[in-house]
């Protein structure tokens, strides 16, 4: 059993909660889900126990119409979750200039008295894992333990991010109560932040993060490695990106736009090795496009005996089922490593879920490279049904 | 000093040999030589000491004077290969319905005799690696070695192709000068076929193949790989590819574009694991698209939640330049497997570079995965300069 | 009013039929009808009177089922359908090497007899348009009208394609009762068949024809207009096709895609005014494409200074309810050019709709140019509610 | 005869300039020159009299040497143009922020002296056309002449941009010696002026714009034309666009971006006679891109049976020489409209080779009508040289 709280109930948050109740209904496969048969803990293991947002339009209501509302008609909402209502969290200027009226715990309270009414909260849900979902938002590493608890305690509201927080309050609770894992699935830096992973070792907790790689960069940085391998010199490669999602809408916010960019980046270099000039970016906001994303890679290399080849590649993906399905995994592996006793950060497993896969300085490396050291690691330490190494 | 005989003096023997001296020229970079410099033998080691071809319009010809020819005006072709000449080998049918005039020693002497010519020759030349790039063939298993012996002592000329037959006879001249790597880049099943690899491993000889796996394929390949790793269901792949060399001319013959279908098909289930519908085929010739081949690759897979993504990919790639890349590695490694003792046929090797690699039997396997295996074997062979593993 | 007879009850009679009536219902728009409210007769006014087909697992049931069957679940089926049953028509060959049981009238009487047979129910049913789009099939003009008299006199069922005798039958029917339109939608050559023509002039009927031109082909034709007005010269064009339906199946026939290629071919010449190279071919079958089928263009010009461009388009297209639309359309078209007393065929109507535009010998027209000259002849004739000219 | 002053010796300018040289030499096709031999004009009457940038890297310099270093070696350039150099005209801002070293006459004298100045070298060049392919450049309407008037005289350099400087001198210059064409390829509205074209049309010149219509706009019109005309609804339009030359570069600055964006997006409405929603926009700088950018364009439409499809365009094309092949008929018509005696400006030929085409208010319409109805009115006016409506 492991018992998840969900942070943020957008598109991404909908599908994983009704994906999974349909799951546990027989009504679709484990699709998308890329350890779906394979971990020692099935899926309808998992439990979600508590779910928040500050929406003013969702907050009090049931995932199920905040999930019918969001997802429309495409996907049937399973009844069951009227019983799950989203609760209220902390704003810190998430959802600012996105035209969203907000609410906030720390609107009411000081965040010290909003960090204690969290933890009290969660006291009684007893999470194991907390997977950090909210909008894309601007923030800057803490760097230092002792700084983070002097903006708690001195309700400096400016200098702490909504993920930041949050991040802060479930190790606070790990310490009370008992270890954790919090799955950062945004461009917040906290797996990459020395201050959070510090913090989560010392409540023998677990930090994975940051920002999910799904969609095209992890495609795009496949290419990449399949390029490298063939010894291709990349002259250029162009990534774009444009979706009708809130998550695109909030990318037109240049603060949250460059917190993006920075995640997608850092994949050319890590790969190939040098810096081939690139343009990878979330582009724009087209809202008929919905959560299907429109992507569009071009790029050019220098094959064998000087001369040129070009590759173009355009897809169409839902965007948040994606993340949806490594959810999935990730409530999953979040239980399965703290039962092992790991703590702190685990780059094998950030490697192939994150853009930019935690502890600060580590490198991005191909997805596909990625995923056998993942197995591999897994495999050593008991946490794959049995070896599924090809 | 790695001294290599070229049968078939097509395209990808052009940007071979031409594209070898401009490296020794330092014209260019190793780009497209997946291994360049991580092998213990400098590409300038490479010296092509022979090459072969049946074209009435080659035969006795500089190799300088048929690589302008094909190549044209896109790339320089260094003046010193005005010194060697294109041999005439056996012609056994392959250039048949092409609108080509052949010629062939077969027409001339009886298979043994042939045979006993080419082995002296060979003699004189004494190359280390044969490399078999002559156009795609259409033929099938000889299956048993006494059978092969039949064939040629009863002059039964309708039963072997040309592949066939300078497979035969490389053993042959193995048997009497030293060992050799034959390195098989076209659908001409040898690799897998039995009675092939252990006429090699007899004479403490190498035999690698079936089927360069360059372009499309291994692309598509990767991406498979990519989506099985995230648990997506593929729907169906279509692969279009559209060409205007000799090669795919030789498609628009029914019988070749089976042999090459074959190869390429196989790697669907042998990388998801189940028979996703497919459309892979060599598809099209166009004259006016030359060496730079026109691929569209469209694919639709479930992801979480029931969902379903769309890619589409369209390339523009040197079809020869690419397999030439590889030449120069193959090379390279038939000779260094040949020094560390190895005999017979090596899936290692033939798993990343081959689209249908030997022994009989084996399965296409993502050509990420395989790139990883291969350096860890080259690794614990050491016959790498040093670790390059990720 | 307008009364129809559609003869195939495939995959685009579904669409046009189960599409007409949720019009009529108001449950959608009336998209993909080109000239949905620009014409003197409105959509509420084209009723199905009869439906014709050889399939045994059509003939008899009502046209709801057999709707049902092919749409599936994608778009409602109005229940008002169960009352439309599918006749049985004449099979001569059409289905042949398609893996489908079919029947015919000709299986149980004379050519003649069943001529006799359909004359006298279509005049119980009063049809002014005849719709054919039965599956794609192999026919030579027949171009003499005696040869064609004395097929179906000496019950010559080898000489006669479906096509023809329905086209045949149709101006029968004319004869006797009254003028009608006979709508031409696949390749079998008609309204480019002189004898047709006449037979239709003779009646004071019309004849439209040849082969719908909806899909890649009429949008590859306005690019190619596009490169025309510009002056850049176009240096090759590939367009590759595919699809699951049955009419896809049915090309994977090398003769019924030889009648296909042959309609598509002729556009390059004739809008460029020069041979460009071009491989403009139905491709391929593969069923989960389902109705909507792939399409894959690519093309490369010279610009000015020498240079050359690329493009690729890639298109995921319904292929059916492209040319239900169409019927829409010409269902109207066919009894307003009655009512204006046109006879013979119309070179203005199907040079916008048709793949290969009547009479014998006219050219293949850029679409948009086409569509120009269509809207300008409607006014002109008063068939066009006002103008509609830009 | 044709005598031209070209303002802005950029990439397209240096195109212009030498495939022209390179067309009267007979060394290339007149490609991407839409109406190249349909004038009673000949190309060989084309000579470029004057050239001006502001760039202190050109100006002073030879054509030769400019356009040297802007093609590089893609393209020969003849040696005859060492002779013409690049004089100095005004800058006002044009290249700010581009990291560019300017120069510019405003900067040693008033803009009168510098109007003066440059009327007094036309006046010995003797141009008949003035065509403005200066970067882009952020300015409003003047809307008034007085205005404009008064800018000058009290050297308000402020208000006045570059593109707006050049077309009143030119005016001044036509006013003194004779009338003239100006040509306006940059999105400053001038043709959209009521201003300019009264000052124009009072000095029985004319006054040509506004922002060629080339690279993928034009292409997309034609698309939605297309699918216009099969009443097809077309649900979104993306279309992305990143290049490498100083354009681009240009378009990394919000203010001329907007520029551009405001010229490109009025086609959706104005074509389909609705709003769709649509992400038009020049989207990104990558230097390796060159001068041949990248263009994908995606966009979805409801066809009938409310069903929807998929179309994804991809392009790489020369950016500068589409341009420069409209330059050789601009120049060429803009001499034949003044031998026809007309005066300020014809939406005939802007609506074709205009993406804002004037007077101000005019509707884009796609390019297939356009040109259509700029080839009926070139007929009408006896600037064809024979019939060449289809």
């Amino acid at each position: 059993m492991v018992k998840v709280v969900v942070l943020g109930m957008g598109m991404a948050a909908s599908h994983f909660i009704v994906g999974l109740e349909r799951l546990k209904n027989g009504e679709i496969e484990p699709y998308g889900v890329p350890l779906a048969g394979k971990l020692p803990l099935d899926i309808s293991e998992i439990e979600v126990v508590g779910v928040y947002d500050v929406d003013v339009n969702k907050v009090g209501k049931s995932v199920y119409d905040v999930a019918k509302e969001q997802i429309g008609s495409e996907v049937p909402i399973p009844e069951t979750l009227k019983k799950l209502k989203v609760m209220e969290g902390v704003h810190l200027r998430n959802l600012d200039r996105l035209g969203i009226e907000a609410t906030g715990l720390e609107y009411k309270k000081s965040l010290s008295s909003a960090l204690d009414h969290l933890v009290e909260q969660w006291g009684r849900m007893e999470p194991d894992v907390f997977i950090n979902v909210i909008t894309t938002e601007y923030a800057t590493p803490i760097g230092d333990l002792k700084y983070l608890e002097d903006i708690i305690a001195n309700n400096r509201v400016e200098e702490i991010s909504a993920g930041q927080f949050y991040a802060y309050a479930a190790a606070i609770y790990a310490s009370k109560y008992k270890p954790v894992t919090f799955v950062n699935l945004i461009p917040t830096p906290l797996a990459n932040d020395d201050a959070f992973v510090k913090l989560y070792t010392m409540y023998d907790s677990v930090l994975l993060g940051d920002d999910g790689a799904t969609g095209a960069t992890p495609f795009t940085a496949d290419t990449l490695e399949h390029l490298k391998e063939r010894n291709r010199f990349v002259e250029f490669v162009v990534q774009f990106n444009i979706g009708g999602n809130l998550d695109f809408y909030a990318l037109t916010d240049p603060d949250k736009n460059l917190m993006k960019e920075t995640t997608k980046s850092s994949i050319v270099r890590d790969i190939l090795g040098y810096e081939a000039p690139h343009y990878i970016k979330p582009t724009g906001y087209l809202e008929p496009l919905g959560d299907k994303k429109f992507v569009s890679i071009h790029l050019e290399y220098k094959t064998f005996n000087g001369l040129k080849d070009s590759i173009y590649v355009n897809m169409r993906i839902n965007d948040s089922p994606a993340l949806a399905g490594y959810m999935v995994d990730l409530a999953r592996l979040g239980r399965l490593v703290l039962d092992e006793g790991f703590k702190g950060t685990i780059y094998e497993i950030n490697a192939f879920y994150m853009k930019k896969p935690g502890p600060k300085g580590s490198p991005s490396i191909s997805r596909i490279v990625a995923y056998q050291k993942m197995i591999n690691w897994l495999e050593t330490n008991n946490i794959l049904v049995k070896t599924y190494l090809d």
